[in-house]
C-alpha cells in the first residue's frame, strides 16, 4: 500500500478498527475455537475434546464470541439445557481471513509440509485466496494496493 | 469446513501451524507495524511517529519481525548507521490475510463507516478478496470448504 495523507482523526479510527478486530479474534484459543466451528464442531464438550482446552478458558472464550455476535447459542436439549455454538453471519464472514491466515502459516511456518489442505467440497481442488480488482478483473499485488480516505 | 477424520498427530501439527502464525503476527503492535510497512513507512522514527509507540516496544517488535524473516534491515545511512525495515517475500505474502482482516473489521467493527477503503492504484476501484476454486472458477462459500489430510 502506498502512503497517503490522512488526518490524525481518520488515522485513529483506522487504527482502532484493526485493533478492535485483533481484540476480538487475535487470541490463540479464540482462533482455534473458530477453526473448530468452521469444521462443524459446535458443542462445549466436543470443542473441549477437540482442542484439549481447560473448561474455564473455553467458557470464557465462548462467552466473548457470543458477546461479540460471532457465535450464537442455540439450545439443542432440555433438562439439562444444553447449547450448541453456531457461527453467525459476522462469524462466517471471517472465513476468508482465516483461510488466508492458514495458507500463510502452511506456506511459511510448516516448512512446505502442510498437514492439511483446504479444498472445494464439490471437486476436491485446493482453494486459492486472492485480492482482486473487480473492474480490471485481475489479481492485485500488494505494491498496487492503495488506501483511500473516505470523507 | 466439514469435519474430517485426522490423526492426533496431524491435528497437533495443524494446531501448531496456526498457533505459530498467531505467535508471530497476533499482536496489536506487530499488526500495526506491518500495516505501516505496507503503506511504505519503513524507518524507525517514521514508524514511531506513525503509531505513537514507545521506542522499546517498537525495537522489540521490529527485532522479532526481523528474526522471523518478515522484515529485513536495510542500511540507508552511514555514521551514524541507520536502517530501514523492508518487507521480505514472506512479509509481503501476508498482504491478502491483512486485507481480509481489515475488510472484516471495516464491515463489522466500524459500524459500516469505514475510515479508509483499499483500492487498486491503477483504476481506483475498491478491492475485493475472496476464496476461490481454480477448477470450478467460482467463489467458494465457507460451507463448501473442506479440509483434506495430506498423507
Amino acid at each position: 500500500m502506498q502512503p497517503v495523507a490522512t488526518t490524525a482523526r481518520d488515522e485513529d479510527r483506522a487504527t482502532s478498527t484493526i485493533v478492535q478486530t485483533l481484540d476480538i479474534i487475535g487470541d490463540r484459543w479464540t482462533l482455534l475455537i473458530l477453526r473448530s466451528a468452521f469444521r462443524g464442531v459446535r458443542r462445549f464438550s466436543e470443542i473441549q475434546r477437540d482442542l484439549d482446552i481447560a473448561k474455564n478458558l473455553l467458557a470464557d472464550r465462548l462467552s466473548r464470541l457470543v458477546d461479540n455476535d460471532i457465535l450464537e447459542k442455540v439450545q439443542y436439549q432440555d433438562r439439562p439445557a444444553r447449547y450448541e455454538y453456531h457461527l453467525t453471519a459476522k462469524g462466517r464472514d471471517l472465513s476468508p481471513a482465516l483461510v488466508a491466515f492458514m495458507h500463510w502459516g502452511d506456506r511459511w511456518c510448516a516448512g512446505g509440509d502442510a498437514p492439511t489442505t483446504l479444498v472445494h467440497d464439490a471437486c476436491g481442488s485446493a482453494l486459492e485466496h486472492s485480492v482482486r480488482c473487480p473492474s480490471c478483473k485481475t489479481e492485485v499485488d500488494p505494491t498496487h494496493i492503495r488506501s483511500r480516505e473516505n470523507t
